[in-house]
């Protein structure tokens, strides 16, 4: 299905950006034939020594092995070189003692190739779940690997990860700290199963910035709050959500947790995790839904998400139909505190509802035309408090289904 | 829209049922044009003096007007006669004070017309959220509704509640009860914006039983949790769910809050909830999702209620793929305590997985066989306690998508 699938219509329109190289990082891609044939489907990022490595991942009660295995390794001694091995087609999900022992095999094999220890390999698996992940075919893929470790690659990194994607995610901002420039560059993949908590589906971010995981662990979990768990697809939480920030070091400008840098991989992050909405299966429309005016943030990200996630509301969105109506629903069912009376809600710049009743001045003309464009605008203030939130998310059409109905077939 | 849809599937093969009179209700329709045209629109529902009413309500907070006016009504003294007027097309939600008045105008008028007290009639509104409730059309038909009142129309009564659905439904059951025999009949409507919390759409069940209202009223509360509570098609609550249960007690049955009755009751909720279920937008397939194992009933209708709104699980069910990875991440996802390595999961008699992962005798040609048939059955085991759920819902299906992509239009 991945291979077929057209381009989606929201993909950047200059392609893969140009990602400068980051010092001490390298890539390579084989293909091992794990499911998919005549396309690579295995990454492996080598790390200079001392890289520092922050990750956040999935909060499902029934996270793939891998997950584990990397929750387990953060925050060990930094000093040795590292690695990440991804693989796409099967996510070693559900798979028991076999998924442990797959993950064991892998990170011992790498280690050894790469002379570090098991401890510093990390591995994700992104795919069906339930299939026990034919680790044989990736470790004998492994010389070719080292072999064409590369520090140009990482375009050819983010195809190789890709499942039901339709295009290559990367990101990328250079910032000036101390008189010198301090690199940092992303790549995801992800597209359906997308209601990240805590993460996305696969997202591997790279910088030559020194810093320590005490500082970068919290800025990255920090980061992700209005980022990763900012967008939904379709409110199903994957099994394998995995962002790993990996900081070389190599510029020597050592960075804190706040800031240009900060702000920098925030960009970045928010870049990749918007492209990840833009690849939402069957997406023709790019939505963000802004709640303002609800008694907290939290309440706020409940209604913004209960807006982003309803089905009602996005195939009211593929059909280019105001329904506010919808919306009104949304906000009631969220749970979040609300006042029918109080509440006001957008699309785009038009005033469409105000006091819990139609705008006297509404033209439903307005709100239609905002409709038909690839960026939906939806906006609910509650009028009780400072609470805000932004959530982003696509429309549901009936490619989403077409896709559903036979990913596996 | 709703005229020109084909009948569900998934529809009783026997049509309407026939219902049993029962004593001390009267039913009579008219074609009001509040929206649709040449079909009747409002139903009005006369009941005798000293008819009990109990009900539950959405538990939304943008809850429409004529909900929060029944809210109020509930449980008020039951010696006059009574009435429910409903009607299609306008769902007098977000309304704001024009909303208020529309109710005041019709439950006023209505009273003057059966001479009862204003506060025991009960009104309904379904259809399109936000546009104001045109009442001066049905004030128009008050007329020719009371000179239509009859003991036989309640097939007419559930086709004039219909929106999008695409039959209309009904169910009864006669108990016998010291030596006598007790009718209960029921309709309701519905079909999308269903996951009701505290009841469904639109449910009017009658009864010649007499009951007082502090015995009726946590009965049905009580029967709500496995019955319209228990049911899904597409996670979004509406503003105007609505259950009405009336007790005429014309037949002198004294009946309490258990035993023969409330199992007659609860046969009849339980059967209008599954066809509401069995109108589901675009549906092609009823499925039963079974969650046992859990370490409470509150966290089994969790994980029960994951699993039936997951588009990932309900497009496979469209594709009639056991792709039983899904219910595994929808498990994960719930937020219900459960191990990834205890967890069993079952499509129909086909044990898929056990302890965690696949299972060596497992062959998919038995899942994929049972997953061809029109009733779908989903178990999952959590392992961990007695918690026990068992939720209703639908495949999601290209249909639904055009269906609610234009409802409007």
């Amino acid at each position: 299905m991945a291979e077929t699938l057209p381009i989606s219509p929201l993909a950047p329109k200059g392609g893969f950006p140009m990602l400068p190289k980051v010092e001490g990082v390298r890539f390579a891609t084989v293909s091992a034939g794990v499911k998919y044939q005549g396309r690579s489907d295995v990454m492996l990022a080598e790390l200079a020594p001392g890289t520092t490595i922050a990750g956040t991942f999935t909060r499902s009660k029934t996270r793939a092995a891998p997950v584990l295995d990397c929750q387990e390794k953060l925050g060990g001694a930094s000093d040795a070189g590292a690695a990440i091995v991804v693989n796409s087609g099967n996510a070693n999900a559900f798979t028991g003692i076999m998924g442990v022992t797959s993950v064991r095999e892998i990170t011992t094999a790498v280690a050894d190739l790469l002379d570090i220890p098991e401890a510093r390999v990390f591995t994700s698996s992104t795919g069906v779940i339930g299939e026990p992940l034919p680790h044989e075919k990736v470790l004998a893929t492994l010389g070719d690997l080292k072999s064409g470790l590369s520090d140009r690659a990482i375009e050819d990194a983010a195809k190789a990860i890709m499942t039901t994607d339709t295009f290559p995610k990367g990101s990328m901002q250079t910032v000036e700290i101390d008189g010198a420039p301090v690199r940092i560059v992303g790549i995801a993949k992800g597209s359906g199963m997308i209601a990240p908590d805590m993460a996305t589906m696969l997202v591997y971010i790279f910088t030559d910035a020194k810093i320590a995981f005490d500082a970068l662990q919290p800025l990255v979990a920090g980061l992700c709050k209005g980022t990763f768990n900012a967008i939904t697809v379709d409110s199903d939480t994957s099994t394998s959500d995995t962002l790993l920030v990996a900081a070389t070091g190599a510029s020597g400008i050592e960075v804190a947790g706040k800031g240009a840098f900060s702000a920098a991989l925030f960009d970045v992050m928010d870049d990749l995790a918007k492209q990840v909405v833009r690849d939402g299966e069957g997406a023709t429309k790019f939505v963000t839904v802004k709640v303002t005016g609800a008694v907290s943030d939290e309440d706020a990200k409940r209604c913004a998400m209960a807006i982003a996630n309803s089905p009602l509301v996005k195939t009211a969105v593929a059909g280019e139909d105001p329904n506010w109506g919808r919306v009104v629903m949304a906000v009631g069912k969220s749970g979040a505190e609300a006042d029918r009376d109080l509440l006001t809600i957008r699309f785009g710049d038009t005033l469409v509802a105000e006091n819990g009743q139609i705008h006297p001045d509404y033209e439903e003309a307005d709100a239609a035309s905002h409709m038909k464009g690839e960026n939906v605008s939806i906006s609910a203030d509650l009028g009780l408090g400072g609470g805000k939130f932004n959530a982003y998310t696509c429309d549901l059409t009936a490619q989403y289904i077409a896709i559903n109905a036979d990913y596996r077939s």
